[in-house]
């Protein structure tokens, strides 16, 4: 592994979620940078869309999708659905690991897809290869894999917010509630009204309640944890910050306080990425900004005998490229934390 | 009522409920505001700590509250817990309406006020006259009262989402789950590391998960409405944002959505402050601030059989200062909008 | 004048300087709003697309400019320069009022439109007749304006700051540099990748440095109150807030700081909009917000003999919309300060 | 250099400066972080303070100064101005490099230190010793010294602005304006009412106009560039964003444009963090936030003949902590970069 660099190429580098790839992987000690494409800006340096790269970055978004294969152990794409299905067939075709950003591979049931994407698989036989990369939760399976479904931001703060809960049996699956709080980054590069400064800056609200895409995935993964089918309630909300998910979930615990404690401690205790808060503590985003990291802190509701968790996670970072980038550590077989080590600032 | 104006006085004049007091009765066409005083600033001019009411305002903060006594109709007080009771006592003594801002007068159950405020009841009687001046609500018996225990921001919020359903009895009162999201101004004016700038800026984070103080007040107002004891599971969260609360509450409805539409329909269909907006439309601080309006959504999640409704009110306007006013023009016998008219603005 | 209202139209309802017009003019106890026009929105209600002016406003874009003429006896044109000329026409002739919030009138010089804005004058006899509408300076010839030039947003902080001390020669007319900084509400409702939430906010930095439109108007002033030609070095900056303009002026001084300070005390003493702040306060973009005011505060930099002028006010009341409220009000012979007197909230 | 870390402590390692210091030095590859010190938090653990450093820098707030003497190479030390003379003595004394991040070396004059800081030198010779810490310009000096005077935030931003004009006589030293726009870190950790969220929030004003103390700092440097005495009117300003500085330069060039552009390509040709944008490019805050990189932009007022130079530094890092690294690696021998490269986010 150390004999040679990994040579990396990103589709779609120019979208938030990937420059914030070339953000990651241009100061990753294993990894060269060897491509970058956009079908937008094509044949333009990326140091003149996204100046905070000059000095650092010196590439030009020059090549294709199928020269970049010819260079490339793995390539990252962050394409809007339904663009990374035959780009994926390709690469795992031809060896190169294929890690997709959006959301082609992370729904296993073709009918989910269909009812929340309006699309459809490709192939059967190449979902059936794609692994979906919540890295503390399915990590053996991403060590064999070579096609990666790197999860949705929301989803990755939902699970990590629940996974020992859920896979211990100590929390009741009947009445999930999450209401998740996300940065306007995560609304990505394209204009809207919504995002306008004007109308962003002091406002607040929810949107999609009960109908946002990530709900099928949520469910997906908590069903795998729990052993049966969950249904949630998920509401997302626009909140006038950067970067940054906060998700507050609330469920019927069976356990006491200091079990469910003892449960994610041990869950946890080893996992560099995930941080148990201790009790009295709130997961805060700022407090994970610009790193992978994701806090959670449990509160017990003594009065109604509920649960309520706290994650916190950047939504850029351990809700797409961090994460992205974690799983190509994984596939590799790099220490998983090669290139992620920046502390988050604090401020 | 027209022949002469209302004499008001605020005590607590430059906390952040006091100084939005002095904006709005400032501009109330039917009030003289006749004095305002602090402890911390006696003898200072208002416009000195307050530049924004250089050449709107010219007030000195000299007055204790016993000359204030003698010189208004009305006193509004804005105190730390604990600071009313007496002042209130006076006040009701020599017939002159006495509106509190502050929490001491919020909680009939003197049980709950020693649990959640550690103090005591200072007349079983005095309370006894205390109305609480949810205006939408309790109208009828504003109209007659001299004492008003204005109340808390969140209460409010909650208070006006629910009212309807609750009333009609078309909501499960058993698993009500409230997550609020509160801006900053909520803290009020003084100093802590939590609303500084740099880590207050960016920032987002629950606090007090099932142990703020707003709690048994907003189950006393649901429990009056439901007509038996209410339960909730309550979370603040602190927004990096000056003004707004947006309350997003999760229940279990008996009803149809149409049959719960209409229900919100006809309770609001005459209220000046509070809008039901349309199917697929949602509450946003933005478009309340600075406005003593309340923005209602209702949101069906089909697939869990959960109603989210959304309500978004100014913290400092309907949550404090406004509704304040608002209870001293009904309890005046004013038109009930009077002085409170003017529309947020659109940024 | 208390016979009837005034009746008023927008063309360009939708626009910020639109809606902040409907906003003023709402609440304008002398006028009633009667029409509305969008090319964009046409046969929307405007709370619709504003939803801040649900209970408030209930208006529809339903007409166009002629029907308006029919029914008002003021028009607001809020438009992209170039559009105005026309209706300013056919307003005149038919002794409708006009106050344009755009360019087209506000340079008296044919040739600077033409390098500064590329279009040409329509009828210099109608150019003759429009009064550029900066209140405190040109307050004689507005009285008797039919056609309102309603000064910039930039141009406005500008002047007020140089004012007195031009008019009575106590500055160096060769040296003055102006750094000025705006909110981004200045930039428009128009979606633009600098004014995209995630780049804005937490950015800063200049624009159109020594080139931006606003520059011959303001010499245009600055000329006229010196009595001879002024060239200035201008520079805008884009601040991540919602409103305000900060201007701050270098220039030499030919007077004594208590002399300078005398003068602005009695150019301003009777003004209610102009505030001159005390020694060693500065002007503040929050004293001004929602307010039609301006805050002046000058400071000695006595090591190098020069003055340094700072003023604030809000880019969309007094820089906009609140202007042309003002100016309306004195064409008409109202008091000044009519429906402008609400105070700037204090967060 | 490979064979064993430089041991580095931090004393004031919880002001802002301080904790800057650590994120840096946490991710140095040839640093160990042996120590950090702090009067207010001694004994605790750095990450309850600031969580942001949870998983990544575990350390204890342990030591006083001298037993952190015992074990470390460097010390850095960001202390309020007067406390860090008696340190550097000590740590000269012993031979360990200190960089003091305070003011209390970076006057050569005595006198000047007298009049702005209202304190004097210790020594004589001590301050002789010292080495004005600003790494582009006085590189040589540097790799000598033992005690470095690491420069302010604002010195920076606008030595790095002018230096190749300078050096070359480019520049009239006549009319320099500076006008600086900070990032509210920049005031620090310590609460005050300008910080509070609900003021320093939607706020913008000048502080301290022709009397901050960065302004003799500024002078002498550019004094010692140009060879002879230079005045400036330097004015801060408070900008509501947690990082960045951007000064806006005016002063009269004697060159034309393309020899001034040469001048600074010439100059800035090598450094790896300075870059010269194209013409027509704006230095912006956004582009430099957490990195170590100065943005310059060069612009011509031909109206004027004015010449306008923009620089964007964060002020906590090439501000502050950055650059006390840089003058680490110089010091040491280090590659100048080391540590240094992670370009700035995007967002």
């Amino acid at each position: 592994m150390a004999i040679r660099k990994i040579k990396a190429g990103i589709i779609g580098a120019t979208g938030y979620a990937g420059v914030e790839l070339v953000r990651l992987l241009s100061g990753h000690p294993h990894v060269e940078l060897a491509a970058i494409s956009s079908v937008s800006f094509s044949g333009e340096e990326l140091s003149k869309i996204y100046p905070n790269l000059r000095c650092s970055v010196d590439m030009t978004l020059d090549e294709g999708p199928q020269e970049m294969m010819n260079r490339c152990d793995v390539i990252f794409a962050s394409l809007p659905h339904g663009l990374s299905q035959e780009l994926a067939k390709d690469c795992v075709d031809r060896n190169i690991v294929f890690i997709d950003l959006g959301a082609d591979f992370r729904l296993e049931n073709e009918d989910d897809y269909k009812t929340w994407y309006g699309g459809s698989f490709l192939s059967e036989e190449l979902h059936k290869q794609a692994v979906y990369g919540l890295c503390e939760l399915f990590r053996e399976e991403i060590k064999g894999a070579r096609l990666i479904a790197n999860p949705g931001c929301y989803p990755t703060s939902v699970a990590l917010a629940m996974y020992p809960a859920l896979k211990a049996g100590l929390i009741d699956t009947e009445n999930i509630i999450i209401d998740s709080k996300s940065g306007v980054t995560g609304a990505g590069r394209s204009l809207t009204q919504n995002t306008h400064f004007p109308e962003c800056n002091e406002s607040f609200s929810a949107y999609k309640a009960g109908g946002h895409r990530h709900t099928p995935e949520i469910e997906q993964t908590l069903s795998k944890l729990a052993g049966k089918p969950v249904k949630v309630t998920f509401t997302p909300h626009l909140l006038p910050v950067n970067r940054g998910i906060l998700s507050t979930i609330y469920c019927s615990c069976k356990a006491e306080p200091d079990e469910l404690r003892r449960c994610y401690q041990q869950a946890y205790k080893s996992e560099p990425f995930v941080v148990l808060l201790e009790d009295g503590e709130y997961a805060n985003i700022r407090n994970v900004r610009l790193s992978n990291n994701c806090h959670v802190s449990l509160h017990f509701d003594e009065r109604t005998g509920r649960l309520i968790i706290c994650s916190a996670i950047d939504n850029m970072v351990k809700g797409a490229a961090g994460q992205a980038v974690q799983n190509m550590n994984i596939v590799f077989g790099l220490e998983e934390t090669t290139g992620l080590t920046a502390p988050a600032p604090a401020f």
